[in-house]
């Protein structure tokens, strides 16, 4: 059971976790900060946080947990906010899509990694952002990365594998370097993908018509392209070489396949497409559900 | 009403056709042809066709509408076997997704363009495949653009309108290099991306994790990788020119995205990303139906 929790950023990931926590009776009391007063009185008017301050040191005060659910550009900001200001009980834990920009930032600001601190992810974004799409039952069946280093306390650890347990998430560890080349193979370069197709085609002449004429397959496909880009903007600067190279990996093979219709080498082309569809298969075999049925 | 339609290649697109003309009571009778005499007899089966003939001559033999629903390079193939075959009141169309190749295929079998064929293209795609895969109403609300030449007869255009008016569908007439071109960059370009993007990710040395902790995102991005392999070979030769010319203008846009993450260059990003959300958010309020919901 959480005593006081106070989540910092107050938006999808972070509502649809004290929303939760509060619909399971799994805390007692929580705390919502934000820079936008606006942004907290709706959370605070869906019932998802119970009082709030704009003030991250004075949220914080007395808190047991304390979720930094902001953009990651932000946490460093906050880390410096936080210093002197929590309670000895607390545990911190952020949900970035980067693990090593922010150990970083909160190994610059407290000189070494506390033993408080648990870098987590939650893999269960969507397009969608702000309170108002807060939901139950987020991160049920959807799988929370947690990146322990040496410097973590074990109780720490505890008590935040604890409290995504308790809203349904299957937690799995992993060292923070090769979390941020999972993400940026799987989530981070599919983004970049949809977001250049989306503007490479809405910057065509015939726009409107080309969007006229777009099948189903094109809405699935670009639907990640709807994405916070103020989110987007900040895991490209903090997962930069990560992200560099799968990009630069995707790039040289999409160069062959160019290469290769130019030529009109169907076998190459072939071989591509038969291994791709058998992994994908194979994936949606195993995979997550989709983002629509969840 | 037609009297007796020919179905040369009975798939997901063929046979969905047939079914819903036979359900809707449109067609008196349909007559079925493949290579391959097992997929036949599952379409009997399944009540999609009422006879058949692996022998596109016989197949074709009085029918007074046939329909070529074969991967593109097999079209100049069935051309050759329909000379001679045809009924004087037969017209003929096709559902290949490059106009261009086609009308190029049927011009050098009958040496120019006959009234009798009007090229067509149903915007209706899935990754499933084969007959099993036909489903009722699959072109309900959906696109066909009918890309008639100067040498196309009225009377066949019209028929062949009517055709896809019964079973649902939005009737759009274009210019086939236009239609080439806009299906390049709002289909073949996203197939390229997924299929890429799968094969880059299925031979990395941890394919199997990365698999693992892909998110629903992920799956909705490609899923357009499970499509034909055979029928995407085809679409890569047939329809190379605009291909090439959208390929290389994202390859570009790519590189320079990559340029920016390595710089750092977060001003760039954003404006990416934040125009690119626009369009995809004005497309979503317009554009069609998920391929999920369809």
């Amino acid at each position: 059971m959480i005593n006081k929790l106070c989540v910092i950023g107050v938006g999808l990931i972070g509502g649809s976790l004290a929303r939760d926590l509060k619909r399971l009776g799994a805390v007692r009391e929580v705390v919502g900060c934000s820079r936008n007063p606006e942004n907290l009185q709706k959370a605070l008017d869906l019932g998802v946080i119970d009082s709030f301050s704009t003030d991250v040191a004075q949220a914080a005060q007395g808190a047991d947990m304390v979720v930094l659910a902001v953009p990651l550009e932000a946490m460093q900001g906050i880390f410096e906010s936080l210093q002197g200001s929590l309670a000895e009980s607390a545990v911190v834990t952020d949900v970035g899509s980067s693990k090593c920009a922010v150990i970083k930032a909160v190994d610059t600001v407290f000189s070494g990694t506390p033993a408080w601190f648990v870098p987590g992810h939650p893999i269960a974004g969507a397009e969608n952002s702000g309170v108002e799409a807060a939901v139950d039952g987020l991160f049920v069946d959807h799988r929370v990365i947690l990146t322990p280093i040496a410097e973590t306390g074990a109780g720490a650890l505890q008590r935040v594998r604890g409290m995504w347990q308790q809203v349904g998430a299957e937690i799995i560890e992993m060292e923070p370097h090769h979390h941020d080349e999972v993400l940026a193979a799987t989530s981070h370069l599919p983004h970049m993908l949809a977001y250049t197709l989306v503007d490479v085609l809405g910057r065509m002449q015939d726009r409107v018509e080309i969007f006229r004429y777009a099948a189903g397959g094109f809405r699935d496909f670009t639907r990640i392209a709807s994405s916070d880009p103020r989110m987007w903007h900040d895991v490209c600067l903090a997962n930069r070489e990560a992200m560099i190279g799968v990009l630069e990996h995707f790039a040289e093979d999409l160069d062959q396949l160019i290469e290769a219709v130019r030529a009109g080498d169907g076998e190459y082309l072939f071989g591509v497409f038969t291994r791709a569809k058998a992994f994908r298969d194979r994936f949606a075999q195993n995979g997550p559900a989709a983002s629509g049925s969840r």
